[in-house]
């Protein structure tokens, strides 16, 4: 799915639901933040291999999944109130990582 | 991008540059969450009308939206180093989502 | 009372319970960030306003007492891990800050 | 100190450069939050051991002591707004930890 298929979708979500009001962008990204704070508990105590060994059970990693979804999908979101097209962002940001970190060739 | 290509994308980027041994979970969630912090920054001290009105800067957009992408980025990275498939996982999160939010007919 | 009898008591609460293995810096700065989502999460879809308001209520008044608690106790943890003298650190950064900030006279 | 202390010291620091108006419920907390992602910055890409290494650079430590103190500095203009007594929430906090979590004898 591309962004703006997602935006799409989940601006239909939430005005069928009269939730729009709510959706202003320093609450938006407020919970962006709340599901980040969510999905770092599934790193706070286990190590890394142990993140690596747990996350063979299925229900942990739909939990963690589940988590990393809540996060894009209030990013998306909240780019929708900015007026920010997130497939063009994503494609210049990486863009701008390639000039500031070139390949040494 | 699907998140698939853009998960490739990043890969590929990343081992060209030998930062491989770097991208272990924990690092990585706790990259997206300090980029988290950094979008943060711009939604501190202004009202949301101010940010609204504040937006209309071509720069502060640009500058708001390379924050969300590198947020987008890491969790990318992060469920690719966990073999979690974002297309589906933000899918099926929308899905859960309807079912616990039902439409009030 | 002061970072140094919170740290202490803090501490001994730990070794009582056999926590220090797990007390390394980075599981104790995701665990501060995680409290921090969890004290974000009263602040995400209420108003100024609507937050002044419900704060009258003790329960609610305390949940949130309880999560700046929590990142509290986490911050000086870490401190303690790092050999931070939180005290002297708080007092020298509105120092700083002073200086940052001059008072126009 | 302790954050009655803090609290006045900070308060009046804020009211001398009339900076009040900025300092609602949510702004602080998003600025707490943001501080938050500074002081992770510090624990992303080195491990445990490469942190306690590097710890020992004094302007290393005095840059982690820093942002804890920005953290600790924002929640306590935080519980101002709130009319929260901190040092008797972190007080009653560990109580409650205790009763959770209590010694097995």
């Amino acid at each position: 799915m591309h962004f703006r298929e997602l935006e799409e979708k989940l601006v239909a979500f939430r005005d069928a639901r009269g939730w729009m009001k709510y959706h202003t962008p320093k609450n938006l990204a407020i919970s962006a933040a709340v599901e980040m704070g969510e999905l770092l508990e599934h790193f706070q105590w286990e190590s890394d291999e142990e993140i690596l060994e747990s996350i063979k059970d299925p229900a942990k990693k739909e939990a963690i999944a589940d988590e990393i979804a809540d996060v894009i999908i209030y990013l998306t979101l909240l780019a929708h109130e900015l007026g920010i097209d997130l497939d063009r962002a994503v494609e210049e940001k990486i863009e701008k990582n390639g000039k500031k970190y070139p390949l040494r060739t």
